[in-house]
């Protein structure tokens, strides 16, 4: 018997084709061709994909879950998502839904190298969330980006990440940014005592994107942020393991293009990539991600079931400083509270609003 | 004035929201932040996005053009596609319809290096489509897929491609097959004197698919398949550039194109990283798309207006032999039919079976 793992997907569908489309979607996403052509008795006992339930939802779409042979994935990220979605991607009406990630591959990606014990290591943070903001307006000159982030670093926040439109542009090169930020970052941490990290955007091939993290240890720094749905699951992959010591932000980006469930997508898939935090849109803001939708990606980031490191979920996009306590109520302390445009509205009083935001959540008396 | 370019979104909205929805895109996609927020005057002038028109369709939806600086690019194809869709791909209202790539960016990334032309001059084939067949399924022995493959093409057919499954895995190493079944196609080239080509498909990290591709070079191949979804648009990128006597065959996997319109990113998009010819799921087929959408996906692959070269499209997905003058006729002469589990149905008579397909695409009087 070859080791197997479950996928499941949400097709919707009327109750006459189901069986066919479940079953369709079984080859599309093994063997992909008709099965009467196939003499290999070994391919069809262990590759062809099996399906194993469909259970009707009642709201004209069906749950199916399809047994997939682990062998087809290889050592590969991105095949990994080839075999569970590639093709079937392509077909409108069906929504991968959920992966039930096998031991074998939960040891071959390996998942957060720290995660929520990593981080709370580094910064010494117990008992409380994370704080957290970014630099923006894409435009500004680094120096002005690098004074935004000694402001916030002197108003206490644990993060400040770079806005993922950060790139390596003509107006604001990687290296000058970043040497920019950390000199000024570290100018604020040498005054408040306190270890804030900055994290910035890491872009472009694989071969870029290591020359970015070169330049961002160099600068002393110990995280970074990708973006796994641009920059391809195997990048991600091969940067965890080239740069063991950095924390990675994974950031959602083009993560709503596939139709992938957003708590496997984000909660599990990057975690398992190996994203020791998850950023991700918090219901209520600018995106339409529901309560249970947040709550569902939160608890897969933070699962330890499988063996591996817990993930610490950052809900984000459009955050205020009003909604703090009703974010932390609803994530607990294990969570990175994100607040970006809303404090950058403060100006001149940037670093004032930071401290605000930064007391309040070391004093939120959790419900 | 800086350099600018339109990209066009489908918003599904309420008229009364749908300005606000459209400046809200705008915002999102260059600046991600409040407006209010921000003191230089550059930024708002230069960097950030500008709602230039919204027409309503009539059907709930409506076409909202946003004018973008195409300095946020940078010299990156990743960052194209983050600066065009990241976050707002997270809202699942909004479709991205088109892009009007401006010429700076189409001769930044240079699109296809050979594209049809080029496939036309090097294998003598003038007046008539192309056709091709893949090797599946995965699983079977490498042997035995190369077996297949110098069936196909003592049939006579122009391309043999591994289907996209074929990875590096354990029952199936790249570097064996590859060498198998381009010895196995070199056989067959011998005897019938046409030069059928053979294109592996490269996987892994932008390591894994150079080395992939110098293997693919050392046993004497010149096609290679990609999927650009899955590798990441830097990956193509950089492969363009490093490997400039390739011609790339594009595939759709994980193109989800319910949320990026099929016809921009598999047509227009493909086509600008490189991608010689782009394999599309044909209309009737086993996927969904509307013969407009074909026609519409064809006419971007294949346009020359814009200075770049035309890329060959490849409609596939459960094409039959039976279809072949229809599919002809649909799509004309510069195309490429690729017909892959029908044909293996043929079993032990595939190579008589790819020898009806070749000689009916040879022969089919274009009404």
């Amino acid at each position: 018997m070859t080791d197997r793992f479950a996928v499941t997907y949400r097709v919707r569908s009327d109750a006459a084709s189901i069986a066919a489309r479940a079953e369709a979607i079984a080859v599309e996403q093994s063997v992909e061709m008709p099965l009467a052509a196939i003499d290999e008795p070994a391919v069809l006992t262990d590759i062809v994909g099996r399906v194993e339930d469909i259970a009707d939802r009642g709201d004209g779409t069906f749950v199916v879950r399809i047994d997939m042979a682990t062998a087809t994935v290889g050592q590969d990220a991105g095949q990994f998502l080839n075999m569970v979605f590639g093709n079937t991607s392509l077909h409108d009406d069906v929504v991968l839904e959920d992966i039930a990630v096998p031991a074998s591959l939960a040891a071959l990606f390996g998942g957060p190298r720290h995660g929520i014990p990593g981080l709370r290591a580094r910064l010494g943070v117990r008992g409380r969330a994370f704080t957290g903001s970014a630099l923006k307006p894409q435009g500004l000159a680094p120096e002005r980006l690098a004074e935004l982030a000694e402001w916030f670093a002197r108003g206490g926040l644990d993060f400040i990440k770079d806005d993922h439109g950060l790139a390596d542009q003509d107006y604001g090169r990687f290296a000058v940014r970043v040497s920019a930020c950390a000199a000024a970052v570290a100018r604020a941490v040498r005054d408040t005592g306190h270890p804030t990290r900055y994290i910035p955007s890491i872009t472009g091939d694989l071969d870029q994107m290591r020359a970015q993290l070169r330049l961002t240890q160099e600068a002393g720094l110990d995280c970074a942020m990708v973006v796994p749905m641009i920059a391809g699951f195997a990048s991600i992959q091969a940067i965890r393991r080239d740069f063991p010591t950095m924390a990675l932000f994974a950031h959602p980006s083009l993560g709503g293009a596939a139709r992938i469930a957003p708590a496997l997508l984000i909660g599990s898939l990057f975690r398992l990539l190996g994203a020791d935090a998850v950023i991700f849109p918090n219901h209520g803001g600018r995106f339409g991600y529901a309560p249970q939708t947040c709550r569902h990606l939160v608890r897969n980031a933070r699962r330890t079931d499988d063996g591996l490191r817990p993930a610490l979920p950052v809900p984000a996009g459009g955050m205020t400083l009003a909604r703090t306590g009703e974010i932390l109520d609803f994530y607990g302390p294990d969570t990175m509270l994100l607040i970006g445009g809303n404090l950058l509205m403060a100006r001149a009083r940037i670093a004032e609003e930071a401290a605000a935001f930064a007391r309040s959540v070391a004093q939120h008396p959790y419900r």
